[in-house]
């Protein structure tokens, strides 16, 4: 075993984000509201069902209200929209989780457009990924938000660090490098068409890996004393790093599971009760 | 003077864009529509002035109409906002350029936000920044479209390069970094935090700087062989690159004036051309 190594434990700084969350949720239900997550599976993947359990499992145990909608395999994308607009009128529902992915008919960007920005707890259309570029109010999506989470909760600092992201997907690896680089770090975002890969790795005082690859990112390719932030989530429980090989040269590294994936959980629990308190006073 | 080293001529590549333009204007006017900017100009900021002036006479040249608006230094952002949706309803109206920076007193982002997305033919509202972000329809920034126009018209390959932007505004730094991020280079993005920043330019196949700091850039921090693409316009028709410095390391560079200027004025006359012509397309 390692030593002088920090082991980023999501679990703990996912209970951190909840306890904090257990008075937020009694002072809003002793103010006559419930706040109330709408999850939206569509068809019949075993992983997203299982996204989804784990959620709305979550909620339970916060005292949070879920509402799980099941839709059919061949849902078209308008049944979909018009599921979604019956959930944004709905002043009861305060957050709405599409799990991706969708079935292929269905056209996922236009579903996620329509989800107002204010029930957005996921951070999946458009205009909440540009007010979270620039800093502005709207939720992050919350993979990213779990690994600023994690930085913040270990006192990491971020300003000045330069941070390499290998991958760009809209609700990852583009929003991170955002907010990475509104913290003041040097952002580099790497993708298939990089080349060099190990080298440029190998620049980042922290490094979030956010491929969708098993044990893609090696050990050869971190600068000792580098920070790991892990974001992958394979089949079989396994990151997109290879843990026991970058272990050895980080100074800090968050595990998979129980790395990124509780804070995420977290951190949508989180972003739904603020949606539920901004309700409230917006009706005030 | 240097041989084999190429200077991107920013007139060329904007009389090529406008020189497209010529038949399509022709066909709109035929059809009953004369493609309309309106600028709006709050306040007395020389500067400012000149680069609507600029504006305004390279629609002129082109046919293409402009509606000068023109606002007291003492302006509101309620009267502001108030003149922007004005334009938005008035269907003469194809595109809508709010010149930055505006007074004081005056809430930018509220007044950028209200100009609607498909009149956002300089790219500033939040929506536009993230379409663009994922290679959706909304139109880019103009100055961050120039830079890729210029790339493209040299034939400068930008896939797989390693683009280093030096800025992170968020209608330069942040959305050309994501423009070459989805021509599949690989980006870092710089700023004043970043610490090194010497080391890092020098990683750069592309350097694309974005500063506001005349000559900041020198030539000892480019890589041999660099391409530089100064998006600098600082007083006096200064870059924010070391021209002559850079030049000797550089295999292409833009100059200043010359360069990427006149490249982003025609971008914004292509706009307003796509928006009246999409407009046209809408009423079919």
């Amino acid at each position: 075993m390692e030593t002088n190594k920090l082991i980023l434990d999501g679990n703990i700084v996912a209970s951190s984000i909840k306890a904090d969350l257990v008075p937020r949720i009694a002072k809003l239900i002793g103010r006559g509201i419930t706040p109330c997550l709408a999850t939206i599976l569509v068809g019949n993947d075993p992983a997203s069902a299982t996204y989804v359990r784990m959620k709305v499992n979550a909620c339970k145990k916060l005292g949070i209200e879920s509402r799980r909608i099941v839709l059919a395999e061949d849902t078209t994308t308008e049944q979909l929209i018009q599921t979604i607009q019956q959930l944004n009128e709905d002043i009861t529902v305060h957050g709405i989780l599409l799990q991706h992915p969708v079935p292929e008919q269905i056209d996922e960007r236009a579903a996620f457009e329509a989800i107002q920005l204010h029930k957005d707890v996921d951070g999946v259309t458009t205009l909440g990924f540009a007010q979270n570029a620039f800093s502005l109010a709207a939720f992050p999506s919350c993979t990213p938000a779990a690994i600023i989470a994690i930085l913040d909760f270990y006192n990491i600092q971020i300003e000045g660090k330069h941070a390499v992201i290998i991958g760009r997907s809209p609700i990852l690896g583009k929003p991170v490098s955002l907010m990475l680089l509104n913290r003041n770090a040097t952002v580099t975002i790497c993708h298939s068409k990089t080349q060099n890969l190990e080298e440029i790795v190998k620049l980042g005082n922290i490094v979030v890996a956010a491929v969708g690859k098993p044990k893609f990112i090696k050990g050869s390719w971190i600068k000792a004393g580098a920070i790991v932030m892990d974001a992958g989530y394979n089949e079989g429980n396994i990151g997109d790093v290879d843990y026991e090989a970058c272990l050895i040269k980080a100074s800090a590294i968050t595990p998979v599971p129980a790395g990124v994936g509780p804070v995420t959980i977290a951190t949508l629990l989180k972003h739904t009760v603020d949606s539920a308190e901004n309700s409230f006073f917006s009706i005030l």
